[in-house]
């Protein structure tokens, strides 16, 4: 099952030219789960390529305008479009007075606005996987999120399970479900016959604004992908501190504690130019990647391979292609 | 003096890929007032070269989301970067309570806000220039801007100057600014013998969302540039009209009326091709433009020629050449 993360904004606090303010999509199967939304997000997911998809829910880091300002206009479309599909919108304590307040602006819409407070625990869960928001240490009450798939069964041993007389057919399907089968010919074969030990699911984390910490560290241990904000390099680590916010190096450190796949910042400021932030955090930990805005990062299976990041030029996603990989680098990236 | 219209948002209602929502900005000379401010007008101002400018004033046609939902984002970015000089923002009735609503969102300002309720005259007034608002009509209260300079003296007659022996230097000025001088040798010249006519200043409107209205015409009576929205085509003539909108048509119609020099259609949906709003708007009016985002027109005064569009391509101003122009066009587009 496919499972894509697109940084649909990447800016700190104010936008730019390149960059919008807060905003990027998990998008797993079918299922579209939008974390932050800072103003001009639903141009964003158009400029994207992804279009305006209908989001599944919204999961909101924190309540600072830059991470939420994109609610009412995106809230409005979909009303104009007419959905009628309940949206969940989840986050610290304080959201629904913000969406009270903003209600008069937003307008009536014709699908109920679920709001979901949390400070911890799990905020949505589909198929074999489920949201765990995670408490962060920021300048208000803020929250990170993980998705977090089940362990998978193990490889089914097709050799084993004909010699077993196990014939070809639902009985396979049934026995890579897990399940114990019983043989035409009399006799049972067990799931633990013929496959392999369960492997893991993915897991990747949204860590929102916040200062490096232990509970990130935690919650990301052996994620593929962790989202760490980079507000800040070395020389400005005080002033991280006093904002409640990290550093390059700092978000580095923290990758390499919690053994990711693949550290993606974000919450980046003008004033730091990305080969220097990526710099910093690369004397901590080896693969990182200082997204522009549009990339998608790829979480292949972990059997299968590491993250693979597409980057995009125009709205136009170029998919990677694991044979372009570039000679000894785990980040994968094409430029149309 | 220099003066611009930038199309910094020209979609109807949503954003696309390719089109902000309703913003506007003039600039004459160094003063910039910002025409409606739709979601993600902050960063349309940054793509589009011009660069996050402390605007002057914000002028609202009326309080649709699509026209001010970018308001909280740009107060609070220039909160950030410390900006004192109060702003003035202008609108309908409404204005100061929606103002209110979201003042718990826009956080505190280190500059005033300026509420200006307005249903009709002049809202706006600097050196040899005014910006009027005048009645529109559209589904709420809902206004519309013109900006009418001064006429200027007329052109000064250096041959006639000298025959009557006004001196090289000074006095030239004195005249020409539309003062009596004393020679140096006895005996007066009055301005009217040595100036022409009195030189028209330019006029320029922006109609916001509105049904074609007799106000609107009167208003833009012999502006060089009228923006006008069309929301629709033709065959959705009755969809116009139940909405309180325009068609290009209508907008095509209502600029022959006003003998404008140039109509800009704006608030375009994503249903009506721009070729055909052109060529709708065009059986009733020869001179149209339909803008992309960030076209700037550029308006001469009326004795240097036609106005100007430039076009442009990822933000940055491609500067029209009149040289350039194309056969039988007075409106010169150039792609970079």
């Amino acid at each position: 099952m496919d499972l894509f993360i697109t940084m649909l904004g990447t800016a700190a606090s104010v936008p730019t030219a390149a960059r919008g303010t807060s905003a990027t999509l998990i998008a797993r199967g079918g299922r579209r789960l939008l974390i932050d939304c800072g103003e001009g997000t639903q141009r964003q997911l158009l400029r994207s390529g992804l279009g305006l998809v209908d989001v599944d829910a919204i999961l909101l880091t924190h309540l600072h305008g830059d991470h939420y300002l994109g609610l009412p206009g995106l809230l409005k479309t979909y009303s104009l479009r007419g959905r009628e599909r309940p949206l969940p919108i989840v986050g610290p304590r304080g959201l629904g007075d913000l969406l009270g307040r903003l209600r008069p602006v937003i307008g009536r819409t014709p699908f109920a606005v679920e709001v979901v407070h949390t400070d911890g625990g799990t905020v949505w869960e589909d198929q074999a996987v489920v949201v765990e928001a995670f408490p962060t240490r920021h300048s208000v009450a803020s929250v990170g999120y993980a998705l977090v798939e089940d362990a998978r069964p193990g490889a089914f041993d097709v050799a084993t399970a004909r010699a077993l007389g196990v014939p070809e057919g639902p009985l396979f399907g049934v026995l890579q479900r897990g399940g114990e089968v019983e043989l035409p010919g009399g006799g049972r074969v067990r799931p633990d016959q013929v496959l392999g030990p369960a492997r893991a699911g993915r897991r990747a984390v949204v860590a929102g604004d916040t200062e490096p910490c232990d509970t990130t560290a935690a919650v990301a241990r052996g994620a593929s992908v962790l989202v760490h904000e980079a507000s800040f390099q070395n020389e400005e680590s005080a002033r991280a501190r006093d904002t409640h916010h990290s550093t390059a190096a700092e978000a580095g450190a923290l990758a390499r504690r919690a053994g990711v796949g693949l550290l993606v910042l974000t919450h980046l400021s003008p004033r730091c130019a990305p080969r220097e932030l990526r710099r910093e955090a690369e004397a901590e930990f080896p693969r990182v990647h200082v997204p522009r805005d549009f990339d998608q990062i790829e979480i292949p299976f972990p059997e299968r391979g590491e993250p693979l990041v597409h980057r995009t030029r125009d709205g136009r996603v170029a998919r990677a292609d694991r044979a372009g990989a570039e000679a000894a680098a785990t980040v994968v990236t094409h430029d149309l």
